[in-house]
């Protein structure tokens, strides 16, 4: 096991330096909200980057020492350069770990890594919504109840255009009438990919307890090891024929 | 592509029996209902059989003629007998398709095909489901809305113990605040197993036009072509080495 | 089931206009021959189209009729034009099956709806591979043996960089020493995508029986029907809160 | 993450005490081997147990201490009692790992796990294997090459009847010709279970480093930290309605 886990919570950082309202519920950013929690954890050594820093903060330098990326965007994923999307998705085939939160589903790097539009349906009306532990064998349920309860959240509901998760952890219900895959695993190259739904600028939901335990549960569980480095080209036989 | 389909409705037919209320609602039982559904299908030829026929209806003779069985069974699956349930299970292995409905999560066969205990939360209070399409790849899929609405449901759900389904195909949501994997697709041997939540003794859902449509196209997929049939044991080696 | 499917074969069409060799071999080119053996068979409406036509032989109004893709495609990928991933990429996600075959695993369109580097190793030695069927369950498995051998193939070896397989249905053993997952099934949005992986341009492997009596099941599975067309976007609630 | 992992290597220990060539490979049996290298990893808390132990040293007490069941059998799975398989299972499915080797394919309790008939063909002839990691961002591959190479194998070929693997991690190749799924994950309930195919009584596999380093990874990934237990049964409503 690794002594240290090297997180990076980057962060579009846009909402929060534009409403007051929002900064009040997040006067660190969302980034910075996230990352409070992280450093709460024996293990983790966390930094932030945000979409205004050269290269949004993500230079090959600082991916190199990362082992998971937590991704939050919304107003501006058409801000986001394709150069760093490549190397952020070159990264994660190569093992670094991913977690996409709930509006990233829309960031450039999901939709890269998915190949499919990852759209799906949505309200903000703060509505009731509840998470199911649909299974039960994975780490990043551990320490939960058999649901979260989220009291006001924006709705996201099927059909959310993604392929079929690897795992799926979390189902939502909501009060208005949808359900949503909220937990998603993926397996891409070498690379941990999870998809968490909670998650608004307009609402204090990284400040609830068992949220942030699924977000520190998800950054262990992508931080495991992984396989070897394939090589791939033009190969000898290993057996003479 | 086969010139008809041979389908087996096989039922418990006990509640039928015993109750004037549910006799009205189901007057030939629910293998009646889904039976007469079926034979309004072009290429279905239909039989049932039922739990106090001799062998259960699903002798050798019958079992080898039968492309997919359906199967729904509630207050008596420990009447039903182990050689019944071992010689389904080898038929489903064999490429037998197999629709598992509702309360026959705790059936005999399904618990041995799945190896978990299938067990679930459950509540009667005629409340309202909405199964909503997750996977619109899915023939099972074809012709319906984007979900389908049950006035008046039994609710089951989450957490369902069963294997992550290969491929999952509605989520339900009730009006309770439960969610539920309530289409559900598996590949055992040769055979396609699903298993579809709707239906209960009380309530008409076997009349509801969408729910006998999922029926009637899990039977079409159920009964798809399959591979070879394998071969087991001591074998020669294919290379001289 | 539908009357009859629309099939389009595309091909490169390069390699077979630049040398007599494989121009011997294929004298129609492979989207030729691969079109002949589809005509074969009943309710198959077979077109072609290839990557000098203009837009690549592929409009809107092609696609738009079209039930399934197959894709051959080796040394001139980066040709095809980025709009024509785009559309072929709508197509696929709106119900389109799409069957891609051995070199295009390089495809911009394959690697577009992967997500990943689809890299693999490979070995030009004509070597022996044998493609075992893993999940007898698959229709398009239908009607072969345990196994496919091919006599002399080009090599492709693990690791290949895709997600995992919704469906696996074969394994390749080669003389040399590698392995591979040769037939592997995707649902991707509404469609189908099935990647197959013998073939070469200098090898007559398209005009074994075996070989296309895979590629045919393929176009029947990869046509099957599908569920509805989601929608997407802000929603007003379906229940009261 | 837990201080200790408590490990049970299961051995039928039949073979070793009958012949004396086996008890030259295996002195201490094949749990013993497996037992001595898992103790010189750090935080394993490892025992052993066997079938002619009474109740063949898998007790309430001892499973309920265990994190993580190692289970090797071969030609005495019939003499295992229902009363155990039942223990074990409900072990598994309340969140203890499993991790079955070789010829223990056939064995009750997966089986049990499985619902099918965990057949498959095999062949002594020493022939020589090679493990191919077909998922390198699988914990239980770290710190391995491409592959495995076992000199002399039993050879165990597909059709493996097993459901798909919810992850598969390695396929080996057989010199004779045939491939096999050999490294398979399976989530049921709260329990992961993995399957392993290298290991055999008169082969001194369980000596082989990367083959140790296999099981040893796998026992950490088995004892990962699961969800909460799930409630099942009658119950009541989260919502008015």
């Amino acid at each position: 096991m690794k002594q240290s886990i090297h997180v990076v919570v980057w962060n579009e950082y846009r909402h929060e330096r534009r409403s007051e309202e929002i900064a009040k519920i997040y006067p660190k950013g969302i980034h910075g909200a996230i990352a409070d929690y992280l450093r709460t954890l024996p293990g983790m050594n966390v930094r932030t980057a945000t979409l205004d820093e050269p290269e949004h903060g993500l230079t090959e330098e600082v991916l190199a020492e990362t082992d998971v990326l937590i991704w939050w965007g919304h107003m501006a994923h058409g801000e986001v350069s394709d150069t760093v999307v490549d190397r952020v998705q070159a990264s994660v085939l190569n093992g670094m770990g991913l977690i996409v939160l709930h509006s990233a589903h829309f960031s450039k790097i999901f939709k890269r890594l998915m190949g499919t539009t990852c759209n799906l349906k949505w309200r903000e009306a703060n509505e009731r919504e509840r998470l199911w532990v649909v299974d039960p064998s994975h780490p990043i349920a551990e320490g939960l109840g058999e649901y979260i309860e989220i009291p006001h959240a924006e709705m996201y509901g099927e059909r959310f255009d993604i392929p079929q998760p690897d795992q799926l952890v979390f189902i939502s219900w909501f009060q208005g009438g949808e359900v949503f895959r909220s937990g998603c695993c993926f397996y891409r190259g070498r690379g941990k990919i999870f998809y968490f739904r909670p998650g608004h600028e307009t609402i204090p939901i990284y400040h609830q307890p068992d949220v942030l335990r699924v977000i520190g549960n998800a950054v262990r569980w992508a931080a495991l090891p992984h396989g070897p480095t394939p090589t791939f080209g033009n190969v000898k036989p290993l057996e003479e024929f």
